[in-house]
């Protein structure tokens, strides 16, 4: 049993800590973390620069790119064969709604996926710094033995996403489809210490429609969330009413 | 009519340029792209870091930072008023199957999207420098109309792919989904000049499943693809699967 | 006759636009410069990542990279010829005193030296955005000529700053030795929209000592500074009282 | 007694982890360097973008910026006190002649210069991987106690190097002055994984005027070399020339 452990918050975050402490019960563990904080990167793939990667311990590489090449090295390069399951997290903060889209965390099972590889990304919903990130730890250990008993149904990967609380207030756990936000962008226009403007975005407050079944609709509730994603961004609703149209 | 420009492979690129051509005259177009080639950047926010927006010249903006960022900022900050319609492109090379996760130039559109605005991207399947951009920029702006008129089914946004041929060789448009990438990842270990170690991934010759009615299909046999797409994630066929699961 | 132009505000930069006009009477003028702004990355080479390189428009340049980076591809790849002399600036704001260490505008000419062309930066003293860039670009291209006819003394490149004034306001030309910064740092510590701290180093209003017969001192009162510089950072006065040490 | 210890290798390098275990004894040191390799960058500070720094452990910082960038940090907000002493290195590598204008540990030295403090910068004439930094590190720390005890001339700080031997095969201490390196430039022109074009500026086999009195005469003949340095780069033989000719 060899599991893939990366995130998008940096090698040295406590979320990645605590998820690759709580899995290393369950077989080799090989660590591959950006260098650096690399949240909100999304799909990104470093095709333009090389990548460099340090072995900062045993089993333990930080990689100067974003999550999806931490799995494309890791599985290429720096594991001595391929990985049985790729874990992405624990994410400092939610990964709910649409924001999945952006999220580095999300992104690293994604790419697992498509490699072909059983993959979930799990998250904490905390909004400050710390949390309860051994709530999460023994669950990403629980679900990692189904998985490896199991499988996962063709063509899935999950996003997890763990309310902060203490391991005996969870309320359970529930299976939810991914839930909408609702948008409220904000960008501060500043200027810099030499008079110079620049902006910056701001994620505010993400809010959620408060819709049950959603992932959010769960963790709000105190429960945990398991979302089934696939890589298929096709809106089949939308075909019929294309193909009405007439373009030539 | 307002239309925002952008892209992922830069604000000097052939095929903005030719995009912002075809466009201009439906109505005022803006143009906010990065400053630097953005490719498979996918939908990566810049949170960390300002940015910064220079005006190159009237309407014409350069942004030290991603696509996403660019709708971001144009929405936001540089527009004068609200836009009736975000274009992404023209990419160079097509945006097919799984691959369009990485896309800067499709996560341009979902930005768009996320923020309720009418959106499509649209990409050359072109494998060299050049190409047939007018054949692109021509069906943009025919689309553009299209979309002005009907406007878009609810919760859509519009992944574009033009063959790379003579306007008068394009064997029709089709409404398609989205393919399957055959996955054949690469990555290159080197050596730089001074004696240190790297990898670059390298991004092979795509490959793709073959089958009726996805993008590629219609792309390979010379027609304009379609694929309208959503945010949605979810696997909803796995939902009923995993509920079976005894996860506590 | 070949000029090599470069800077480290970027090559959208007005003050690069006004000196490559001023310098094309004089012969064959190439534009190599960041394209983005570089500001205080002093004498830095890009090592540790590959150079990209984009034609903007005949013999102009963009690379994403340093002024010292572009002043080697200039030289080594992208110019038809080696450079007759090798001019960088118009910087946006004086290099004075010991702040000339950071200097990107600066360092190009250093580099262009190390490699043994003749070479001069020069600065325009302007604290705002606009300035009299042509002062400074007419006065470039009569000490290009200069150095044409001239040459350059031994081991030497020079610093020109010019005082922020019409032509006709200009109080002359000093020879001039390099000045001392009083220093006065500052960093500013703040928050950003998600509530992460950061830093900002603010380079506060600098502060030189008014001493004669240096740069600070003539471009205060209004006139050109010419200053010598070289690459040797041996402080001789020193070497003495090391030598009485007592190191085995 | 406060030491504040930086480097450009990055704050995992071996060189920086055996300084401050050498000068542990002497007081209480502070590491702050970068959290990435920084060669060759320079003098550069990072006014364009905010910084970042991460306490790794306790008074272990590591900061998304360059070496001077640390000091500035450093001393402006991580050190509980000021520093008596700013150490840079060891870095991996020697840092001789004119290269020491490129190099980021002896703009850390620099800069700690510039702002008050004694400081030197070390490093190790290794060409490999490895090497003898024990050495380096025990004439570190004997070289801080002489510094702490005779502090330094005005205007100083110094740049040393130590060849890779075995502290019992060293061959004394010279006091010496800035080398000439012989130029010999190289930029290597390649295409990346996806057929773009790029381009490598390689350090090649750096080469040095073998004069004697210099930095690189003493290292080579296996001496440890401490060469004085200032921030005046003005070329004084060069104003007489100059003041000769006829600007206006």
């Amino acid at each position: 049993m060899h599991i893939l452990v990366t995130n998008d918050d940096g090698v040295h975050a406590p979320g990645i800590v605590a998820l690759a402490d709580a899995l290393r019960p369950l077989g080799n563990v090989t660590v591959v973390a950006p260098d650096r904080e690399m949240s909100a990167v999304g799909h990104a793939l470093t095709l333009h620069h090389p990548l460099r990667a340090t072995e900062l311990a045993p089993d333990v590489f930080a990689v100067e790119g974003t999550p999806t090449d931490c799995v494309n090295l890791g599985v290429h390069r720096l594991l001595s064969n391929r990985p049985d399951l790729v874990v992405s997290g624990i994410n400092r903060g939610g990964n709910l709604g649409d924001d999945i889209t952006y999220s580095g965390t999300v992104s690293a099972a994604m790419e697992a996926n498509l490699m072909g590889f059983p993959a979930f990304a799990i998250s904490l919903a905390t909004t400050g710094h710390d949390g309860y990130y051994n709530t999460a730890a023994a669950f990403a250990a629980q679900l990692a033995r189904t998985i490896i008993v199991n499988g996962l149904p063709a063509d899935t990967f999950l996003n997890v996403n763990v309310p902060d609380l203490p391991e005996d207030q969870v309320q359970g756990v529930a299976i939810t489809t991914q839930g909408k936000r609702v948008y409220e962008g904000q960008i501060v226009a500043k200027t810099d210490p030499r008079g110079r403007h620049y902006f910056w975005i701001g994620s505010g407050i993400p809010d959620f429609s408060d819709e049950a079944g959603t992932d959010y609709f769960a963790v709000s509730r105190g429960k945990i969330s398991i979302t089934p994603l696939h890589l298929d961004l096709t809106n089949y609703a939308s075909l019929e009413v294309l193909k009405n149209w007439r373009l030539s």
